[in-house]
Order: structure tokens, then sequence, then C-alpha cells
């Protein structure tokens, strides 16, 4: 088996490193992420400029390369570019800190879990729902588990596997559950300032609206112990909203004579 | 009425201005925009860095704003921390290009729209099926037109609409349509090079490989003349394997013991 890990905190983060050293035994390792941090950069890809890779020296029995650009960037170049065959699993993270809720859309992690099951292989996204003090081993066994699990009980095609993990000794950890995305939105703030050139910035702040019904969430799940499950797909439709479009069909344009 | 447009191509695009133009009559026109290009940025939002905003002139009766960051910074800042008080519609584009099938997910154009809807406002994302001779004049039109009705017959809370506009004249175009997002993807290449001090970079590119089933797809519509209308979401949860994820809950963790 091959496996590509990739994540968006940069391939020097320990978190991809604990994650690879984790699932060493399952087969061959191939690290292909960001060079430096790419965090919160949505699903980018580097169209108008080039994108350097560099091999470089992690650990033993890994192929490395540090790319010069996005999470989507380096696994869409792992895949179709540096990799002779394309992998069986995509792994992205450990990241430190969690995406759940709302942040899933803005999270780089999620992104190269997402361009894995684009390109038609099975993806985990992984984070863990700390800042601080992580436990990287737990988060790293709790990985290899499902990683596991999921060649023996793969998803839906176009389906990945977005984990939130608590931040817990292993034995605390209560088990899995599986979750949707909370509806929990950030409420920004920004602070004004002024440059020494007079010129004004702002720096985003906010915290986080978590929502009126948080039962059945990622969010909820992951404070209270269990690790996170959420079945992501990237079909954005929202199919029951294409009836009441299909009656603007029938209006048709305002053409210059109905004006 | 007070409407909020953006894009990803930047403030000076002559995409926007048309919007902006078009749109002058129906209420106080907000342009808050990328400073320069920003495509497919997908959902990217600058957190560790500081996000400069300058006041330029542009139109007359139109406040702008040339933001330093990404479309989602742009939109966020607006509603945020620019205008006195958040705008009764998002409007973003017109993007000189298509954004449909799994090209949204890419699209800094739509991320403006997304953005807008997370802070509950109604808004509406505009690309031009075109990369060279864009009818501007055509597409503000059906941009006017849209944003007309979208007032009129708001849809649900958490729904935008993503819209492709057939680059023909006005009057050739054949109406509205409903679609869903085409499960098309890009097939990519990238070409392989090596710089005068002897690193090696890549250049992204591909091609766009299109569904089996394209009937009712954003692609397929506006490429037959037709104005794509796709209410898109942003809840990513694939509600089918729940149930099934669920049944991993029940085995538990792979605990100690079990090993």
């Amino acid at each position: 088996m091959r496996i590509l890990v990739s994540n968006d905190d940069g391939i020097h983060a320990p978190g991809i490193r604990a994650l690879a050293r984790s699932i060493a035994g399952m087969g061959e390792v191939w690290m292909v992420a960001p060079d430096s941090e790419r965090s919160a950069v949505g699903h980018a890809i580097t169209l108008s400029d080039p994108i350097k890779a560099r091999r470089i020296r992690v650990e033993e029995n890994v192929e490395a390369f540090a790319v010069g650009g996005t999470p989507a960037d380096s696994v869409k170049l792992a895949v179709c570019a540096l990799m002779p065959e394309p992998p069986d699993l995509v792994l992205s993270g450990i990241n430190l800190g969690p995406n759940a809720g709302i942040a899933v859309i803005y999270s780089g992690t999620v992104s190269a879990a997402t361009e894995g099951t684009i390109l038609g292989i099975p993806s985990i996204a992984f984070s863990l729902n700390t800042f601080q003090d992580p436990e990287w081993d737990a988060a790293a066994r709790v990985a290899r588990d499902l990683a596991e699990r999921l060649i023996g009980d793969p998803l839906p095609a176009g389906v990945l596997l977005n984990v939130n993990i608590p931040n817990l000794p292993y034995e605390m950890i209560r088990g899995f559950t599986s979750t949707r995305m909370a509806a929990s939105r950030f409420m920004e703030t920004f602070h004004k300032r002024t440059d020494p050139r007079g010129n004004i910035y702002y720096w985003m702040d906010g915290f986080l609206d978590p929502e009126g019904d948080p039962d059945g969430t990622d969010l909820k799940a992951v404070a209270e112990g269990w690790v996170s499950l959420t079945p992501v797909h990237f079909d954005l439709t929202h199919m029951p909203s294409l009836p009441r479009l299909q009656a603007w069909h029938r209006a048709g344009l305002a053409r210059p004579d109905d004006v």
C-alpha cells in the first residue's frame, strides 16, 4: 500500500511527523506538504505562478517533498507528478487546532483531503482539538485506527472523512461518533490600526458563535471527548432550491418589451 | 437599499465596474474588493497577516476600498468594519471565465458570495462563460435582472446563487435555468522545468473532463446559451454516510487489549 500524507501547518510541523510515524507500518509513506504554514487558505490552488518542489529528508523510509504552494497544490502535484503511481490513501494533518463547524470551509487541512477525494482516492483530514500541549501520540494512534478502518470499509466515491480528535490521552478518548458539520459561525471583529506611514490596516479576530442546536455536531462531540467523524462531500448544490429557481426560468429574462 | 460588490479579479477589473454601473439605480453601492487578482484562492482568509484597505475613487456615487487580501477577507471587512450597516445584498463578479462544476470549490468569486451568505446576507456570484471578447453589457444586465429578482424572491438562509452567464448579446440569451453543479473534474498535468539555478519547478495545467451525464448541469446549460442558476450551500455534511459511520462508533477505538 502507498499512503500520501500532507497538511497545512507545513512539512516541518510536529503533527504531520507524528502522523507519518504512526502509519509507517501500513505501507510506503510519501510526505508532500507546503514548505511553510498555509492555514486558512481554503481550497486555493496556484495557477498563475510556478510551484517549487524540493526533495527533503525527514524520516527513515519516507519520500518527502516541500512544496512552495498550498495544501491542494501539494496533493495535486504529488498524485499527478511526483509519485510513480497514485496513492491508495491520502491523509491530511494532524492539524494543531480543530477544523469543525463552518471553519471546515476555510481549512487547508480539509482541502488536502478534499483534493485527494476529487482525484478519486480515499482521504481523511485529521485535526486535534487544541492549540497547546498537543497529545500527538494519542492523536496519531487514532489516525492509524481510522486509516485502517477506512481501508477496510471505504466511504462512497466523492466523500471524505473529516476527523476532529479530542486532546486527551488515548485511554481517555470515549470512542468514535459520526457527526454533522455544526452551523456555528465566527463572529468577526476587526482591529483597526495605523502603520508608521499613516496607512490603515486591520487584524481579523473573532469568536465562535455556537449554533442553537449543537446535538449531533462535530463541535459538541469533540468537546465531550469523542473522536468526531464527519462525512464531507463537495457537491455544493442545494437540491431543495432547484424547483423554486426553475420557476424563474419560466418567467425568462426581463426582456426590453417587459420593462 | 445598500449593495456590496466584490470579486476575485481585483477592484480594477472591468467585470466589477460593469456590475456596479448596472445596479447603480438600485441603491447605495459599495465596492470592496482585492487590490489585485486573487483567482483560484478558494475560501482563503487572512489570519496571520494584517489586511490593508485603501479608499479609492472609481465611479460616481460608489464608496470603494481596495483590500490587500482575498475575496472572503474583502466581504468580511466590508460588512464588519467598513460599512456603517450591513448591506442588503452581496454581489460578486462579474468574473472573466466560468465558475461551474468542480471549479466552484476553487473559486474566489464564489467565495465572496459564500462569505456574504455566512454573514446572513442574500448573495449572488456572477461569472461570464468566456476568457475573451466579453459581452460585459449583456452580462451586467442579466446581473441586474437577477439581483432584482432575488430581492423579491429570496432563497432560504444559507443558500447563495451561483450564476454562469453565456457570452452572448442580451437578446441572444435563451433565459434562466436552474442547474446542479456538474461532477466534472479537471485532469491536471504538471509541466516540469528547471530554473537557472538548477531548482525544479512546475506549472499546473489541465483540461476539464466532462461528466458522463451532463443533463441539468451548470456546464451544459451555459454552453447551450442559458443563464445557469445553481443554488449553493456550504453544509458539507454527506448525510447518507452518517449511519454507516455510526457503526464504527459501536466498535469503538482499537483498545490496547483488542490488538
